[in-house]
């Protein structure tokens, strides 16, 4: 019996959903990807996603989501992106939007009964559900749970590769499986080039420095403004 | 201490959720609204919706789906609607749009706990999920679950007044609490006035009739055509 190698996933242009891509093919899955546009402060993680899509020939869609009530730093520019983030903290930051995996995945969820996936992969890991309720692996086995009462098919598994790995086991994974960091998008802010100093910026950063070596997006960055 | 009678309702603009919404009114319950567009067939039954939201003087949101891979008579054209289904049949009708409920849920609960309120209502009954899975008892349940995992509040619930009543006795509750029935759609399609032929057309008169009455958006319809 052939096993069924369908899946969906959710790409956000960063760099946890692109190593989980390349994670997923290496083992022999083919993805169809889920982008979401829910007014994030600028266009550039979108982009990213779109193009690491096409890079890998994946059929994707890009969901428009309105999220009109949600206060967070993340899709109201009134509020300002604070850094500084405690990894080991508990609290929740300000970054958080409301629901945003349980609307992702319920979209995933629809997505794959009709292309007959049997995947769902998210790039969900241990330093984000240490503030996020939704990444936590008790929300994802529960929701699991849940839609698999609310679909026509049956036996969907959520797969969350990275959960148990550290922003630099991460980035290991990656560097062993090729990813394009370059092409990932990680800073809140939408300039030029990252901030820097955003706690996704941070932690990007650091992990890459404890594997020595430069982050490939800089390197690129710093390229394109010496005019080289 | 004060019970927390914030709630969120999804509207419909259908019987169902019409009740739904007076009813959990009669209960002191204090309902913002949520009204999707699915790519419907039409328009009719969103315009209704928000018709009964602005009797109500409701906040509400209308949230923009895009389900391009959805296979159903409900949001492709091309596919005919077709009426007869049994109701004592487990099997899924063809109106059935892959993780509908899973989806607008999602969104309730991210809006549920933006407002503070702790009740989503729902107009989910028997008659619906013989034949949707989105709409049974263990899917509500293990959704209620998924969602207070996922949240950074806790304590949210999915209560389901009709979850248990037939179309006649939803209708006889909406009679007591004085639902405008003339203002709800309930057709698949979007004529000018219902088919009377479609399921949900079907299911309609049929309780009205067995209350020894007309349907009041008929009664309206034919006032209308007469001229008079």
């Amino acid at each position: 019996m052939s096993v069924n190698k369908n899946a969906v996933i959710l790409l956000s242009g960063g760099l946890d959903s692109a190593v989980t891509l390349y994670y997923a093919k290496s083992k022999g899955y083919k993805p169809a990807a889920l982008i979401f546009d829910y007014n994030q402060r600028h266009r550039k993680e979108i982009k990213s996603a779109v193009r690491i899509a096409a890079l890998n020939n994946l059929k994707y869609y890009v969901i428009k989501i309105g999220l009109g009530w949600v206060k967070s730093s993340l899709t109201d520019r009134k509020i300002k992106v604070v850094s500084g983030r405690n990894l080991k903290s508990k609290k929740i930051p300000l970054t958080y939007v409301s629901g945003r995996n349980i609307i992702f995945l319920s979209y995933a969820a629809s997505f794959a009964e009709s292309i007959g996936a049997k995947s769902i992969f998210i790039g969900a890991h241990i330093e984000d559900y240490s503030g996020y309720p939704d990444c936590r692996p008790q929300f994802l086995e529960s929701f699991k749970e849940a839609i698999n009462e609310g679909l026509k098919c049956k036996g969907i598994k959520i797969k969350t590769p990275l959960l148990h790995k550290s922003k630099k086991e991460i980035i290991e994974l990656g560097l062993k499986l090729n990813v394009p960091f370059k092409y990932t998008w990680s800073c809140y802010k939408g300039g030029k080039a990252p901030c820097g100093k955003c706690d996704s910026c941070r932690f990007r950063i650091q992990a890459f420095r404890q594997l020595g070596m430069e982050d490939p997006l800089l390197a690129k960055m710093s390229h394109v403004t010496s005019g080289a």
